[in-house]
């Protein structure tokens, strides 16, 4: 497996080089809005620590992301009326992953609505912001 | 949500009473293979604690099933000689939820190989039972 490769865009938001919609942080992890959704208020978990995937991070480290998604799953169906959630994580290109420090997925979901396709659709940056706010508010 | 209901199936293997491929254990957790696997390995991480999913999950509960995945990824890639692995957790019906006692499904992924549709395909019982001793092997 390759090395964990700094130059990440999650390492750069992680450093302030890049910005993005923040909806939760703590001493181990941030969570903020996927821009291309797969479902509105699609978000992801990453750890501070440099890690890859699964596959070289630290088991403290992956249990700090699993806690807070589990904390977001339950504000996420509050702040967008879900009916549900997909969580996913990916690892290595074979297990769908793109973006290669360790992320998780974690969706809402509407009874009889697909998950848009990866990657499929850059959301505004307005809708953006008001679904952080609305989890932002829902994880108080 | 509704109610936890203990008959589910995965309640059944807790308590003994339906068999599973088994190929991990601790004090919080059962981890067996899939029976319709979506690729050769595919195995399930449960919490021994009754939970419906993530919604209703304890987070100690959620983390210790986030512990041995993250244990059981590793594994994987090598029992199966895997690319990559695909981690996926489903909540409620909408987020794509069939069996109502919380698990997280650990893929091992090949370069090129898409995942077989859910419950599309039922293991031959010697496959399975091959695959678990593989990866008890290497969890050693």
């Amino acid at each position: 497996m390759p090395a964990y490769d700094p130059q990440n865009p999650f390492a750069k938001i992680l450093r302030g080089e890049f910005p993005c919609y923040k909806v939760y942080e703590n001493e181990h992890v941030l969570a903020f809005l996927d821009i291309m959704p797969r479902s509105p208020g699609h978000t992801l978990v990453i750890p501070k620590a440099p890690a890859r995937n699964i596959l070289d991070i630290k088991a403290d480290d992956f249990t700090h992301v699993a806690r807070a998604a589990h904390k977001i799953a339950a504000a996420a169906m509050t702040a967008f009326e879900a009916d549900g959630i997909t969580v996913q994580q990916f690892n290595e290109p074979a297990g769908g992953q793109v973006v290669f420090h360790l992320h998780m997925h974690v969706m809402p979901r509407k009874n009889g609505v697909a998950l848009l396709l990866p990657a499929s659709h850059k959301e505004d940056g307005k809708v953006l912001e008001a679904n952080a706010a609305k989890l932002i508010a829902a994880l108080k």
